[in-house]
C-alpha cells in the first residue's frame, strides 16, 4: 500500500508546502496564470525576500515551477502536482466510505434484535 | 477569498498533519475502520508514545476523533475533514482547469499566423 521513498517524501513536501496561508495564497493566485515574484508578493504584507523563500518551497515541492525566461521569469502551478494530493486523499476517504456503506447494509439485514430492545425501554 | 483565521489555521493544521509518512499509514488504516492505538501502532517500527504523538498531532488537526470509551479508546477517521482538504485543493485545480480551455479556445480562434510559420520552417 504504501508508495516508495521517493512517492512519500514528495507527499510530505507537497503537504508540508500547503500548511502554509502565504504559500495557499499563492497557489490560489497562480490557479488564474502565471505570475512574476511582483505580482506574487502584491497582496501580502511581507517582504519579497520572504515571498520568494515561499515560492522556492512551493518549486521544492513541485506545486510550482519557474521557466528560464531571466526576463520575467513567472511562476507557474504544475496542476497534475495539485492532482496527486487529492488521488492520495480521496483514495482513503472512498475506502472510509465503503466500509460506512457496507456496515449501513449489516445494520439493515438484522434490525429485529436492535428494534426489540428500542420498544421496550 | 482567503477563509477566516479559524479556517487558514485549521487548513494549516490538517496540511501539516498529512506531511508525514508514519500519520498518512494512519490516516489509511483508518479508513478501513476504527483501531485502538495499540493496533495503529502495529505495522511501524517506533515505540508506542511516538505513535500516541503521531495520533494527538492528528486529532489536534481534526482529521481524526477519539471516543471516550475508557476501555478502549479507539480512534475513528473524520472523513469529512479530509474532505475539506480535497474541496480546498480542487477549488483552484479547477479554475487553472478553466483557465488553460480558455486558452486552447483563444488559440483555436486564431490559429492561422502560427500554422502558416510553421509551414515555412
Amino acid at each position: 500500500m504504501p508508495g516508495t521513498v521517493a512517492d512519500e517524501e514528495r507527499l510530505d513536501r507537497a503537504f508540508a508546502a500547503l500548511a502554509d496561508p502565504v504559500r495557499r495564497g499563492i497557489i490560489a493566485r497562480l490557479s488564474r496564470g502565471p505570475a512574476t515574484v511582483n505580482e506574487l508578493a502584491e497582496p501580502f504584507d511581507i517582504t519579497l525576500q520572504a515571498v520568494s523563500r515561499h515560492i522556492a518551497v512551493l518549486e521544492q515541492s513541485g506545486l510550482v515551477t519557474r521557466t528560464r525566461d531571466a526576463q520575467r521569469r513567472p511562476v507557474h502551478l504544475d496542476a497534475a502536482a495539485l492532482e496527486a494530493l487529492t488521488a492520495w486523499i480521496d483514495r482513503y476517504r472512498l475506502v472510509h466510505e465503503q466500509q460506512f456503506r457496507r456496515l449501513d447494509a449489516v445494520l439493515k439485514k438484522a434490525p429485529q434484535r436492535n428494534q426489540g430492545k428500542e420498544g421496550i425501554s
